[in-house]
């Protein structure tokens, strides 16, 4: 069986999650894939808690869950101890990163992982500060250490858009992407769509629900979606754009008249992720756009996302689903790291 | 560069489309892939060329274009050679199969990849026949000599119903699947449902079209979609199902009424086929369902195809569209190389 030992960076929703997965998937691992997973360390704000036989998980989990902090964790909690620290200690042979994401200076995240690659540390990452800032330098700080850079759970977790576009889609040549890539600004549209309700009625029920974040700017700017559109672009299309190449428009000036406009000629409103090649490059942008209720998006309601590739030789392919809460983000870690092992 | 040999067997449609495919994408393997892949060998009904330092492929299709057999391709033309000795020469490293599907013996197919899996070369396969008649024994066979068994392109060519089954949602439990898994039978229901067609009606007109074959019971009456079930149901879910396992109802009985009764309670009829983990073990069935519009499966329309999983972590993740002509199928058999080489 194969052994692989993990460093969790970040021990909140997401990391819980997927400390919890790796629990509760042990046996499948090992009958599925003959894969073991053994955590040795994890690596909080305060500190770590460092086993390099294997951590216990559920041990460690019940500690934080009772208010315990990582690094308090009985003889094996190690306060203050540094990430940088742990990451090149030799104890581990994947960076599970979870911190939370920073899209202004990539940080902490983005020290992990340079300092995880350069040691020739593979790293699954959730957090998308650093890859949104510095793809094309880690790709190739990982190139450079034989080590390689998972990125599913960044990239609308569950839904598989990175896999679909690299593994499935393989040979053919992607001409175009279109995608719903947030939940929120979707629900949003749909509830203006199907409910009749304002911009700001369907963003106040979408905060009541926790579908929405209290400031929701991230979401309704469309900057999350332009995230996901930038790694999209640079690993499916192998392009090297950063945000700034990226023209983004949010959903904060769709009024019902223009659903009902909309709704008049067929069509509704989405908030539409878009990658195509140009001459000279790749171009993408974020936009809400009027499209048929026909096409592959059209039906796409409520929080759930989409994306649909263009291709030469396959023609068009559509994925849509897939949860984006930390289980699914947790699932999506797990998926990196058993490809990773294959 | 990684150099690939291969042995194509069956030079029809989809094995000539695979050629012209292998031809046109030759740099792009290169620089994408740094793949190189190399045609050893062809086999067709009236015996091989062959060339140990790889065909002129170009050549070759030409001279097939221009009414010429396989086996009078000048030097290398081998009348009457066998695909049994073309296959144990130790000239090949990979089989790809395209021969034509037959379901009641699998024949020539299952020839072919039991000679090539036990001299240890790895399979890419179109052909439905031997996979839906042996999956479990070819496997094993795949297994004790190394080799690989890659079958896309004979589930949905292009739609990637094993790569998100296997690679997409590695990890997660796939507790149900169900899809439209064949083109045919899903436009006679969309004329049908939009047109108000008879099904006679839509029939005719898709052989008119030439979407239904002038004998189009394999579609109809669900056969093509039970053996796609089949083998999702054997890669994905880990059965060992036979196709006397599975229930099978076509859509000759479906009325205009019946379309009209579900359309009245927002619903439509789509011919499902359905994988499911029960007590005991995975069943498998292929019926006339009536579906919500706005489940994932109900807007998909005419020829287009989807497949719903059902997941315990990453929720459910749909596939919809993806082309199943010969360049769709050959397509799917360039993927397959790509991810075996990798």
């Amino acid at each position: 069986m194969k052994s692989v030992r993990l460093i969790i960076c970040g021990f909140g929703r997401v990391g819980r999650a997927f400390a919890e997965l790796v629990c509760r998937k042990c046996e499948k691992l090992a009958r599925d894939y003959d894969l073991r997973l053994c955590v040795t360390a994890v690596v909080d704000v305060g500190g770590a808690a460092v086993c390099t036989a294997g951590l216990d998980v559920p041990g460690l989990l019940a500690h934080v869950r009772g208010g315990g902090a990582v690094e308090g964790f009985g003889p094996f909690g190690r306060p203050g101890l540094a990430s940088r620290e742990v990451l090149s200690a030799g104890i581990g042979d994947v960076l599970v990163e979870t911190t939370p994401t920073n899209i202004v200076d990539g940080e902490p995240g983005l020290t992990h992982l340079r300092t995880a690659l350069s040691h020739g540390l593979s790293v699954a990452t959730a957090s998308k500060g650093p890859l949104v800032l510095r793809f094309r330098e880690l790709q190739a700080l990982a190139r450079a250490h034989g080590a390689r850079l998972m990125l599913s759970a960044a990239t609308a977790a569950a839904l598989p858009t990175l896999d679909v576009g690299l593994t499935c889609l393989a040979g053919a040549e992607v001409l175009k992407a279109e995608g719903i890539l947030n939940g929120t600004t979707n629900y949003i549209l749909t509830r203006m769509d199907l409910d009749g309700a304002t911009y700001a009625q369907a963003l106040a029920e979408a905060q009541h629900l926790g579908i929405a974040e209290p400031d929701p700017s991230l979401d309704v700017e469309g900057r999350d979606t332009a995230n996901k559109v930038l790694l999209i672009a640079n690993c499916v299309f192998g392009a090297s754009l950063t945000l700034a190449d990226i023209s983004v428009r949010g959903i904060a000036e769709v009024t019902p008249a223009d659903l009902a406009a909309a709704r008049a000629q067929g069509k509704t409103v989405k908030l539409i992720g878009r990658i195509e090649r140009a001459e000279g490059g790749v171009v993408a942008s974020v936009a809400p756009e009027a499209i048929p209720l026909d096409h592959p998006l059209g039906g796409v309601r409520g929080t759930e996302k989409a994306l649909t590739y263009l291709t030469d030789t396959m023609g068009a392919v559509t994925i849509s689903g897939g949860k984006s809460n930390p289980v699914g983000a947790a699932a999506a870690l797990l998926k990196d790291l058993i490809n990773l092992s294959r």
